[in-house]
């Protein structure tokens, strides 16, 4: 009754890199040996959710806040958002231009849902976060896209940024949105308040709707972080972020999206939200009251996330150290998020992916990482650089193994 | 930047007809007025989420269950609702069957994802779950309707639906799925094991897999439920269904998917929701341990059950009978759920259509009913059974009231 053919085309799409190899770790463990993993993007399982917040969601639910919330949010939570752009960034978000999500995915779901179709599209950098792709194509729209600059750290490369958009518009992509992830994952790069000034003139002159995935945006080793919403003041902007990263907290799955710009630029788009976000309720009610004490306890987070990006900075320069010096692998150091994206030389490796070599790595080494082609550039490593020293220690020997064929 | 054209064509069908008088509502009340809700199926501001579940999920988050999650769902969760599918219906689902998902909703959504498109459909019962059309349009479906029959209880009309289906097949749509609710929203129908076993066979035969929404499936007045999967064993089959209604945790979004049939049928739709279940991580890990208590404590779950049920039918048998008091309304019984679905003469009441009848009614009366039409069958208004009497009362009086122009 089902064969492939009885799947909707989109499925063809649907894929994600970082748990592909699933099935292989899942064999290799039930043998008895041990994977080392540096493939997910996860830091509870290293660092904890902070109690505070686990705390208030029981005391919220306890209170009796389990009922369907207001579908694009609760409103402490939805204030306690306001209140933490206009705390970090001067920026001003009415309530009614924010929505609380089941995590940053649902967020881009409503954006793909909104805007995407057939002859529609989007532009995004690469290397990118895996999912954006199966989340764009579920909704008809087709990617472009723009490889950053690897020997200047990953930077963006504007020039190659406005030949993709005008060879997408040649084509007849109809380019709805500019989509940015700084700091980035998979690279660990961060951009600085110039280059977010050029993407934005870049999408102002393009008329495309600026979207900045800003996750990690307190997950910085050195300096200070500039919002893309400090700089693309005025003009169409959504920005996505979340407990999962900051506040550690993946598990309980929310997210947020603010839309930024006037009324007759963005107010279709936030009616859009509304009804999208009525049509599947709300948001996990107990969790918006974790997010209402995460993001109102000033104190307890400070503490946190210094400690945390102390930790994971020492933890990401030994990794990028370590890897450095083995023969046939470079990598750019990151400065911030918790990964790092380093070229391997495959003719080296006696791979000729880095699919091949990764599955090599967790058959004969027993480490478990993510190939750079499931983030759009092939040729390339993603791990993650949470887990203490002596596991990514394991993990660089065995890459260093391999790498010796 | 954003005009109507902007949007995609699909955000067309995006509505929800429950909330869309929000704004009004929201009006009266700042106007210090009270007004009394009929409209939203939620139960928990009646009757609480049991504070066993709450506990186990406070607990599940303090001892770390906060991480990223099996995407399909955690294993002591699916291992949770297999012993309660064999323990009530003697039915066995594999683990590797059973996804969890936010709410029933997001489990439509990957139905949609796989199957809907261009030139492809859906048969249903009218009337329907609102929000059944947006999640189905959203991807690309086509909706195919079988009206049942008012006098006979909202009895399923089987020469109607052949029809139906003959027709929708004649006009070149090519329909995957039947989809039922039973127990019904809105009308509060039961239907029993032959009228099931009818629509399997009519599914069968027109090789339809059949998605039995089965959210209320304790919520039953008299007897005994006969689940879909007693009765299309062998067959593909989906059955939905969640915590929200049976363990009143509305705001917890918690559902899950049981996809059975024979691997040359359903492999790939299993496969499919796999893939899509990765690409958004995972459902709420917490609340997935709150359900590994649900439905894992049968003895706290029936106790609860049992009195929810006998002050359900109390309420809703008032109403039932309160409503045929007056002129110009009749009403069919309810069997289970907790809604009823009277019919409105509207020449008598002087509106046009339902939409008029449930905006006045809002606006003099200040009584929050939905309107029928959304629901697709018009000339009719959806009343939720839960509140107690005094507020079903209030509710009827101003429906009285109005009826007579």
């Amino acid at each position: 009754m089902f064969s492939h053919e009885t799947l909707s085309p989109r499925m063809e799409y649907v894929q994600y890199a970082i748990r592909e190899l699933f099935p292989v770790a899942e064999r290799i463990e039930k043998s008895g040996v041990k994977v080392t993993r540096v493939n997910v993007g996860d830091p509870v399982p290293y660092f904890g959710t902070p109690k505070y917040i686990l705390d208030a969601m029981a005391k919220a639910a306890h209170e009796g806040k389990t009922s369907y919330g207001r579908p694009p949010g609760e409103t402490p939570f939805l204030s306690a958002i306001a209140n933490r752009y206009k705390r970090l960034y001067n920026f001003d978000a009415g309530q009614d231009s924010i929505f609380a999500t089941y995590g940053v995915s649902e967020a881009i779901q409503f954006l793909n849902a909104s805007l995407m179709g057939e002859g529609r599209g989007c532009a995004m950098f690469s290397p990118y976060y895996p999912a954006y792709i199966p989340q764009l194509r579920i909704y008809g729209g087709e990617p472009c896209f723009s490889t950053c600059d690897e020997e200047r750290g990953w930077a963006p490369d504007f020039d190659d940024l406005k030949k993709q958009l005008k060879k997408a518009k040649e084509a007849g992509t109809d380019l709805k949105y500019l989509h940015v992830i700084n700091p980035c994952n998979p690279t660990g790069a961060v951009w600085g308040k110039k280059q977010l000034e050029e993407i934005a003139a870049i999408a102002k002159d393009e008329e495309l709707l600026l979207v900045s995935d800003e996750i990690y945006d307190e997950m910085i080793f050195d300096g200070k972080f500039t919002s893309m919403c400090q700089v693309a003041t005025g003009q169409p902007l959504v920005v996505l972020n979340g407990l999962s990263k900051n506040w550690c907290a993946t598990g309980l799955r929310l997210g947020w999206a603010i839309l930024h710009g006037k009324d007759a630029h963005m107010g279709t788009l936030r009616d859009a939200f509304v009804r999208l976000s009525s049509v599947r309720l709300c948001a996990s009610v107990p969790a918006q009251y974790a997010g209402v004490e995460a993001l109102n306890n000033e104190k307890a987070h400070s503490e946190f996330i210094k400690g945390f990006n102390k930790e994971v900075k020492n933890r990401s320069d030994f990794c990028w150290k370590r890897l450095n010096e083995i023969p046939g692998i470079s990598c750019q150091r990151a400065k911030g998020a918790f990964y790092l994206f380093p070229k391997i030389d495959l003719k080296l490796s006696g791979c000729r992916t880095d699919k091949e070599f990764i599955l090599k790595l967790l058959e004969k080494e027993h480490v478990w990482a993510v190939q750079g082609s499931g983030f759009g550039v092939g040729g390339h490593l993603r791990i993650v650089t949470l887990p203490p020293l002596e596991t990514l220690e394991t993990a660089c020997a065995g890459i260093a193994r391999l790498m010796k064929g």
